[in-house]
């Protein structure tokens, strides 16, 4: 592997403001399971990050995050709407459907974003107990496939949710590169067009591991915090916890993380928008890409860079750049793949 | 709360070498969930301290590490067997009764330590598929009472178990404080007298935040792999729970800090020991006491200190010393016990 | 085994009156799952028989019914409070904590009776997210021992549950018993006081196989529907559950039928009241006696008569009289004790 | 509703033949929960009918036995593969989800059918553990469409499952109606090809209430046995459950009724198959039919007719013939049929 892979966001380390944070919080004892000093500025600070009656629930890991928030808003038997590309779909080994007891029920799309048009034929009428309960919702945003909800889009869908009944989550593991990327404020987002419950990752995004649930209906606040227990995602120390979040949210670190990786994830677009030979399947909007590269050149590029194929049929690639990815990787990169491509043209 | 308080050895934070390892490991990156290097020689060096065939998966917190140990374990019908004080009982908020789907049958013990004969009445008959299927044996070492199972209790108690077509769990959060105070290695409470599955704990002995279920059947590694996705303990920069575990081995670190709290809760309890209107309620062990004290005592100490009432009915306290609680922390809280005691008197 | 047993009142067959209104039943087709005329007649009748707003929902079983009543009042994470000789403690192999994801809290009785005092310990201060949340009390009526709660005590104890946030379930697989022996209606017992859901038998009364779920707050009913088809407990032919539902309300027959089997107990009861080497350990209220017995008499009884040794440590059996126990075989069986005592004597 | 509908054969009522046979099982006393003469009697019929070491547990109903067969083949993590028309897909609301823990993998066909080519996508390289672990394939004999597997193609897709590690569970909710249109015994569709685990239908033909789960590995029975309890599906009154699966193998009712019902689908096929305006979307093989119509028509139809609108998107219908049709409620059905069309031209 080089030194900054494009694999993945989980790939890169621990933002060094973050890691000092971590430092800082090692000062002598704390109560417990968010019985802390730190923990209660995160939460304050969650609250004005995501507005009004926000709580905030922190979580050691992003599967964890999904299961209580998905978990606050469902019964047993219900069924959670969203893309067959999204995470919890795609790799979270059912955790949500062992821990909230119903089912996914996902619906095709062509770049991750669903529509109310895709949505119609699951919101048509049920056969009554015979099907679990449509309840819920889960959009991700950005989608799994980097691309973007715009504001507008975001608060349409969840409006149109909320005429049928739903619930809406949000899974924002990469949430903050939507934010950055739209230049809007987590609250844009969020809690301002009335989605439920968030999902607010910052591991992938220079925590060394922390997520955040948020909820926005204070009456489902009980529900999230026995949720996270019983899902063994609270954490005892807690305090390492919060001052990640803490550093994260100082001066929107996020953002400024999130604009390195979609600054660079734009110019590896660039770089390689008019060769021949790589086709972008979905449009750049975050910090992910996803090329179509002949076979051989895939192949290839794999031997000396560590990278996904993420569609085998038809040879999509997947790359992912972090907080943490320069210029130089980017253009080092991109020099390797127009090699391979005239090497196998 | 005073700078070190005795509510818990959740309350302390990071020791020194861990935090250094974490942010050694904190270089370019490494491939996510386990796939690192640091990962690979933490499996390895678990394997070099509870021997042979052990296979280890990291966790990020106790409740976790004890859900993966069980759901391994068991199938959905089947009931764990042990001591009513144990964690999975009183702390876990039914997590190990959600995910795996059993059922806990809670035994009441004098002192936290289970023997063939307080086992006898739910090793007989069963009423067949009526019951809940017997399965495992989860046994607590050191019991959340403090005291100890030496290595031939714990051997025998085993065989017993089996012998009965039990499995054998060990919920080792503080294993390190038996090792220490029993003088012995890690592998002679464990893979040497044949227990099936431990949950090792570090965060209650100066990691950040990492435990690790050891498997000691190589055909349960696969069910451990699943169940520790599935219920959301797998953690994506694994690196940083390897490097934890890397320092928490490395020269027997945990032994070192292991010992130094034991030491302290010896020298509490030696300090209090022939002091009227205290009793200690179980012999102090490791590093956990729990005294009995008038209840006036009581409620005057924790205006100037945090620790927890543990059993209201006769007012006994839990005091839990730290790897980082020093002898003047001890004496220091030891004069003030005796001043409310002759303050009440 | 001789033709009628004491073994259980599930040993009994089908009321004549039952089966008649099942082959009157099957009478050319009908709708599925519950849409047909047979069904909205007996919920109709269940609303009469228990007043106001009750919704019924028939199943197939006992322990489908109290999982159905269970789950309709609790989230994940609850725990619901009992008797330690339950049946949903006892005899049901934790299908209650599988459905519904928390925990059982068994409660110590002398008779099987739940009171304010005997469940004081279990309403004091939890330890928050740490402990499953006390959510319901369940109540047997009559109990698992045969003995009965006046219709004061069940309405002190709902009070008492609600006053202390918990829900209120009634385990009535036996209720008609219970209805006789008080000589009370059955909404007398339910729904005028105040109880939340009730788990309705019939099965052990003469029906072949129906029970009911009654929920008292229409706004559960819903949860509860879904909740009987997830479970595995909404039959296709509903009608012939319905028909039998409908025989057992018509005339009440459920009372005349356990008003002879608790007469038979009494009957039983009387018979051998001052035999020497016979102790009834409970009251005998409806139609199960627990007498002690001297070990070799229970035995030599067991060799000709079929009933099962209910608790083995002081050889106390259980007798168990049915809708079709006849006088005779009351008083050929206390023959048979009165001569196996004389012959161990 | 005419007497006779054709919405659906759970809207039949029970065979003559099924009901004396209940009657006759109402004599005296029988130990409860199986361990009674017709229990045992049933239980050799079907291993005589299903072979070798076939062993058989009675269950309430189809979605109950589907659970405690699937429940029986995996472990909390896995996923089953099945066509997405599947029972456990459609018409369960996730109790096989809420039950076993894992997921549900739909696979699209057009008629119902799983064939090798249909697997593959699902049956490459997965994630790990980060996907379900693919486990058991179930297939449906015959579909939900009405369409048959042949011997070989059964035998051939099982192999091609235990080639690829899966365990392969048959959903024959209506088996009977698949042996009948094969011509073979019971055996020749399941234990002689090798396949797992059986949910063998009775109530869609004849039965007032009786599924039979049969597992052909007797390693596998512990779990079968507790997973029926543990589901809620362990009927306390069995023999009355025998006495249904008696009567139905005595002498193959099971064909002779099965027979029946295909015979009278067939021949509504062949009335309407030079029909214009009639298109059945799939070869009408057992006792279903899916006709498309015009939607007038269709809608005409359902005001004198009962039965559903399968697919609503173009119109398609399903009508189901029972063990109790005639050739007169055929010809009078299809006249119906054949005088809306001309009513709408």
């Amino acid at each position: 592997m080089t030194t900054r892979s494009l694999a993945s966001d989980n790939g890169a380390g621990v933002h060094p403001e973050v890691l000092a944070a971590i430092a800082a919080a090692n000062s002598g004892h704390a109560s417990a399971y968010g019985n802390d000093a730190w923990t209660a500025r995160a939460l304050d600070a969650l609250r004005d990050a995501f507005g009004g009656d926000a709580q905030a629930f922190l979580t050691f890991g992003g599967t964890g995050a999904n299961v209580v928030a998905l978990a606050t808003l469902t019964r047993r038997y219900d069924a959670i709407l969203c893309a067959d590309s999204a995470h919890i779909v795609e790799s979270e080994c059912a955790a949500v459907e062992h821990y909230c007891g119903g089912k996914l029920l996902p619906i095709a799309t062509a770049d991750g974003k669903l529509t109310p048009a895709l949505l119609a034929p699951a919101l048509g009428p049920t056969r009554g107990v015979h099907h679990a309960r449509p309840r819920v919702l889960s959009i991700t945003q950005p989608t799994e496939w980097g691309t973007l909800y715009s504001v507008d889009e975001l608060r349409g869908l969840t409006a149109h949710a909320h005429d049928h009944e739903l619930l809406v989550h949000v899974d924002g593991a990469r949430f903050a590169n939507a934010a950055a990327a739209l230049g809007v404020s987590l609250a844009a987002l969020s809690g301002d067009i009335g989605i439920d419950a968030l999902s607010f990752g910052g591991t992938k995004n220079g925590l060394l591991g922390a997520e955040a649930v948020v909820v926005f209906n204070p009456a489902l606040a009980e529900d999230a915090a026995y949720a996270r227990k019983q899902s063994t995602q609270l954490a005892s120390k807690m305090r390492f916890l919060a001052a990640q979040m803490l550093a994260y949210l100082d001066g929107e670190l996020w953002r400024r993380l999130a604009t390195q990786s979609n600054a660079m994830a734009a110019r590896l677009a660039l770089a390689l928008q008019d060769v021949d030979g790589v086709e972008f399947v979905c449009p750049v909007e975050t910090n992910m890409l996803f090329p179509r590269l002949p076979r051989a050149v895939l192949e290839a590029l794999q031997r000396d860079f560590h990278f996904y194929t993420w569609r085998e049929r038809d040879a999509v690639a997947r790359w992912v750049t972090s907080f943490d990815t320069t210029p130089d990787d980017v253009d080092h990169f991109a020099d390797a793949v127009r090699r391979a491509l005239r090497a196998h043209a």
